[in-house]
């Protein structure tokens, strides 16, 4: 039997995907597996529960800047909370699955870069021209790729992956599927690599 | 320099705290501190936050009762859901402060014999009999405690309690905090246990 792919859903906005991103893809890996990225909106999320984004609510915003500071000097990564945040990751999202139709490896690539640029050089990656740099920096050209994200087919796509997303219950990002076991957050990634090891309890 | 202590804080329907309640004495003292039990009541937190229980949240609920299900699996702990759950700790938390101005230990004692009735045994902590049951259980007179939950200094000091909680930045069960520095949730007790192994970063 195949082994089983990690849904692994996520949005630029959320520095926890951040996180998971970097790890996700050695983690499945070490698993025979691999993960099937999927950028989708918490906005439309939040519309769906009635919440808001962590760094909109009493107490809670504090909180989150610190606790991912905290992460970030663990893990040793440079964060910074960029002037941006919460960012609109919607055109970095169409950007990812223009890409991933032509080549699935470099769709992953960008995305990583995306997360890089805005939460490592805290540039506003809700702005097209920013994703023009990212684009550049890597080869791509950004103006067939502003297009792509213009396409019609590109962002019915992001819809539905956002819709298939809520369906199958993601509320907050990172938040993984394997089979039908949900893991949100980048803090249950060792629960979901303890799950693959045991093929579930 | 002594030892900083913890402030734990818990609400009895969060079954996050319960983990945390099993297990933040040992961790205490393995780093020659001790922590400070605080019970307060979330439902006063959700009217500051605009929050909700997790339960009361779509999608959120479903997948709370599943990763409470696996974390208990993961520790070993035969967890219910109660059908109580979300429960009302009001009572519970005055009298674990009845308690805590006779005996701290007691009050411990008590606190984690009510967790224990609420999230194994299923019981409706919220009512007054039930909590006189776990009372008399400890040996405890099940009269004189409720007398004491009715003291004006009791309800007083829980609501105090809940506010400086509140104060604190504490939106959410468990929240324990060392000095400055916030850990919120049964799954940051690695990083706190960190923050105490290093004395900080």
């Amino acid at each position: 039997m195949p082994a089983t792919p990690i849904d692994f859903y996520f949005d630029f906005a959320s520095p926890y995907g951040y996180f998971a991103a970097r790890e996700i893809d050695d983690l499945a890996a070490r698993h025979g597996t691999h993960a099937v990225w999927r950028p989708f909106l918490l906005g439309a999320v939040f519309k769906h529960t009635g919440s808001a984004p962590n760094l909109a609510v009493p107490l809670r915003g504090a909180y989150f800047k610190r606790d991912v500071a905290r992460i970030a000097r663990l893990l040793d990564i440079p964060l910074v909370i960029p002037p941006s945040a919460p960012v609109r990751g919607v055109t970095a999202s169409r950007a990812f699955y223009w890409l991933d139709g032509q080549d699935g490896a470099l769709a992953k690539r960008f995305a990583l870069a995306v997360y890089d640029a805005h939460w490592l050089e805290g540039r506003d990656i809700g702005q097209g021209e920013e994703l023009a740099a990212v684009a550049t920096a890597l080869g791509l050209d950004p103006a067939a790729m502003a297009a792509g994200c213009d396409l019609p087919e590109i962002k019915d796509r992001l819809r539905q992956e956002t819709d298939e997303a809520i369906a199958r219950g993601a509320f907050g990002s990172p938040y993984c599927i394997v089979g039908d076991e949900p893991f949100w957050g980048w803090d249950r990634l060792p629960m979901l690599e303890n799950w693959l090891a045991q093929g579930g309890w």
